[in-house]
C-alpha cells in the first residue's frame, strides 16, 4: 500500500523508524556494557522484526514457545534459547529440531526433568544444550542461586552426557518499578544473582560458560554487567505504556500503535465509540496499577501526535469507547466526527500484538508493508 | 486423535456434551417464548458450533466483524446481521457481499450514518437492509427509544429507498447483575425499551419488522418477551466464570477449557507453575469485580473434575502459577507432580477462544476433532 489512508480498521501499526531507534538504543548499550544482545522475539513474533535486530548486531533468539523455535529456524534463524522450563512431554519435539540442525536450548530448574532430560537425551543419542533457571527474584520460575539443588541438576546433566550450557534468569519484577533508582538495584540484584550462581557452579567444577540475564526494564537500567555473557529483552523493540509508566521509554517511543475509526458517539457522556475493542487492543490493563492508568489504550492522530487525556475508558469485543480522562468533553462529536481515524497506543505490546494476524509497517516514507505473524502453539 | 491424553498443551478443549447442552437449553427457552433466535457467532467463531446451533433451530447469525460474516457466508450462512454500528468507510465491504448474495444486515445509531447509507446504496443500486440500534442500559452505542432521532433516521433510510429492517439492542449491562430479580427486571427493561422503539416507528408510518434484543444474560433471565421476533445471545452455547458468577450458569455447564501441564514448583510459596500463561487464557479478568473471583481461572483435572478452591492465581505470557485460595498448600509439589495435566475453566471464552488458531472437541465417546477458527479483520 502506498499510506496509512489505505489501511482497512482496525489493525495493527509498526512505526518503524521508531523499532529501529528502540533497536539501535538496546543494541549500542549492550555493545557499551560488552555483552551479547539475545532478543526475545515473542514480542512481535514478526521475521522482520527479528531481522532488523540481528541486522544491528543481535546474535540468537530467545523464544517463548516451540512454535516460535520452529517458525524462526524454518527462516533462518538457528541460535534459539526456549526460555520456558523444559517439560518432559516436550523433548520429543525439541529433538527433531535439534535433528533438523536447529541449535536449540532448554531451561530446567528441577532435579527431576534434570533426570529425564539425561535419559531421553541417551535414549536418543543427543547431547542436549541445557541451561538453568535461577530465581533472582521470586517473581516465578527457577532455583535460587544459593540451593544445594543447583549443583544437583548441572551434576545430573553432566553424568548423563548433556552439555551443561550456561545459566539463565530473569527479573520480571522489574516490571513494578518506576524510578532509575529501583530499576537500577534490581538489574544489580539480577546480574550478582546469576553470577553467583554460576561461580557456585564453577567452585564445584561444573562447567557455566553462559550467564545470560534479562527483562527490558533491567536491561535498560544496568549499571555494570560484569560476569554476565549475554542479555535477553523482548518488548523494548516496540515497547508500551507500561514501558512509558516504569520509566525506560516515552510516549514517543511506543512502535505499536492501533488503528481505529469512530464509528458513534454517545455525546452527553462525552463518548466517541470506535471499532477498536479489547479483540483489537486485547484484555491488557497493565496501566491500572501504575501511576497513570491509560484505561485500554492512549489516543493519538491518524499520524501519530498524542491527544494528551484522551484514552480508550472501556472496550467490549469490536467496540472502545473513547473519553477524556476527568471532565467530560462536550464537543466529542465536532471533535471526532464519524469516520476520524485514530492510533492507539497499547499497555502491553506483547498482548496487543497478539491479538492481529499481522502487523501494518509504516516505512520512513509513509508507504506500508504488511508483517505476518505467528501464533497459536 | 483417538483422546484427550494426545493433545499437545496448551490447548484449548470444547466439551462437547456440554455444548450440546448449553444450545438446546437456549433453544428451549426461545421456542417457548416464541420467539426466533440468532445466535450471536463470534464467541467460538467456529462453523461446527454454528452448524450445531442451527441443526437445533437457531435461524441466520450474528456477527461481529465483517470477516466473520465473509467466512460464515461462504460456509453455508446467508441470514446474517453485523451488530457493529456501521461506518461508511465499510459499506463498500458489505456491498461486495450482498452483490455475491448473503443477506448481510447492518446496523445505524445516527442520522448522518444513515444518510451515507441511503447516498452509497443508491449509487450502487442495492437496497441495503438496515436495523436501528436502540440503548435500552446506557451501556454503549444506540439512541434511545424515545429520542426524536429516533424517526428521522428511519425517515432518511425509507426516502433513500433503503429496507428498514427492525431495531434491535443488547443489554450488554446485564453482566454487571447477580440475582435472578435484578437479571429479570434489565431483561423486561430490554424488551420494553425495544417494543417502545418499534411501536415509536409504527405509531409514525414506518416500518419495524424486527425486533431484535440479547445478551446470554437477558435471554436466560426474560420471563415474557411480548413484541419481540428475535433473540441473540453468543457466550451461552460455550458459558465461562463470569456467567457463573452471574448466575445464569454453574461450573458444570462450561464447555470451554484450557489444557495445560505442570512445568515446575515454587514449593515454600504453594505453586505450580503451568504452561498456559495469559497466551493461553487471554488477559481477561472479568471475575476481578465480581463476588468470587478466579484469578485467571478455575483448575479442573484433566478429565474435568472441579478442583475447589486452586485457581491461576497469575499469569506471564506462556508461564500460569496455580495456587490454593487462601491457605498456601504445602503440598503442592506431590499433590501436582511436574507432568500433570489439567483443565483451566476460563474467565471469558470469548478472550480465551480468540488466543487460540483451533479448538480440541472432545466428543461423547472422548475422542477429539480438531475445529479451526477464524480470527483477524
Amino acid at each position: 500500500m502506498t499510506s496509512i489512508q489505505e489501511i482497512d480498521t482496525p489493525a495493527a501499526l509498526i512505526d518503524v523508524p521508531r523499532m529501529q531507534r528502540n533497536i539501535e538504543r538496546m543494541q549500542e548499550r549492550m555493545n557499551t556494557l560488552s555483552v551479547r544482545f539475545r532478543p526475545h522475539v515473542k514480542t512481535a513474533k514478526c521475521l522482520p522484526v527479528a531481522g532488523a535486530q540481528r541486522e544491528a548486531g543481535a546474535e540468537g533468539i530467545t523464544v517463548s514457545t516451540l512454535k516460535e523455535a520452529e517458525q524462526f529456524f524454518e527462516a533462518g534463524f538457528s541460535d534459539i534459547l526456549y526460555a520456558v522450563g523444559i517439560v518432559p512431554s516436550k523433548l520429543s519435539q525439541v529433538l527433531a529440531l535439534r535433528k533438523r540442525g536447529c541449535d536449540l536450548k532448554i531451561i530446567v530448574d528441577n532435579v527431576e526433568t534434570a533426570r529425564e532430560i539425561g535419559r531421553f537425551g541417551k535414549a536418543h543419542e543427543d547431547v542436549f544444550d541445557v541451561w538453568i533457571e535461577i530465581d533472582t527474584d521470586g517473581h516465578r520460575s527457577g532455583i535460587k542461586p544459593e540451593e544445594e539443588a543447583l549443583l544437583e541438576i548441572a551434576r545430573v546433566l553432566q553424568e548423563a552426557g548433556m552439555r551443561m550450557g550456561g545459566i539463565m534468569t530473569h527479573a520480571g519484577s522489574s516490571y513494578d518499578y518506576n524510578t532509575p533508582e529501583a530499576l537500577k538495584a534490581i538489574a544489580e540484584q539480577e546480574r550478582a544473582g546469576a553470577v553467583r550462581a554460576a561461580e557456585r557452579l564453577r567452585e564445584a567444577g561444573l562447567p557455566c560458560p553462559v550467564v545470560s540475564v534479562g527483562s527490558t526494564p533491567t536491561a535498560l537500567s544496568a549499571e555494570q554487567l560484569d560476569g554476565v555473557t549475554e542479555v535477553r529483552a523482548g518488548v523494548y523493540v516496540l515497547f508500551d505504556l507500561v514501558m512509558r509508566n516504569v520509566g525506560v521509554c516515552t510516549e514517543d517511543d511506543i512502535a505499536l500503535s492501533v488503528l481505529t475509526t469512530v464509528i458513534g458517539h454517545q455525546q452527553e457522556k462525552g463518548w466517541a465509540i470506535v471499532d477498536a475493542g479489547w479483540m483489537a487492543m486485547s484484555r491488557d490493563r497493565g496501566t491500572q496499577k501504575q501511576p497513570h492508568d491509560f484505561g485500554f489504550g492512549q489516543v493519538c492522530t491518524e499520524d501519530g501526535t498524542l491527544l494528551e487525556g484522551y484514552i480508550l475508558s472501556s472496550a467490549n469485543q469490536e467496540h472502545g469507547v473513547l473519553s477524556h480522562v476527568g471532565e467530560t468533553d462536550k464537543n466529542i462529536l465536532e471533535r471526532f466526527p464519524i469516520g476520524t481515524r485514530l492510533r492507539i497506543l497499547p499497555n502491553h505490546a506483547c498482548a496487543t500484538g497478539a491479538q492481529h494476524p499481522e502487523y501494518q509497517a509504516i516505512l520512513p516514507d509513509g508507504t506500508v508493508q504488511t508483517w505476518p505473524r505467528f501464533y497459536g502453539w
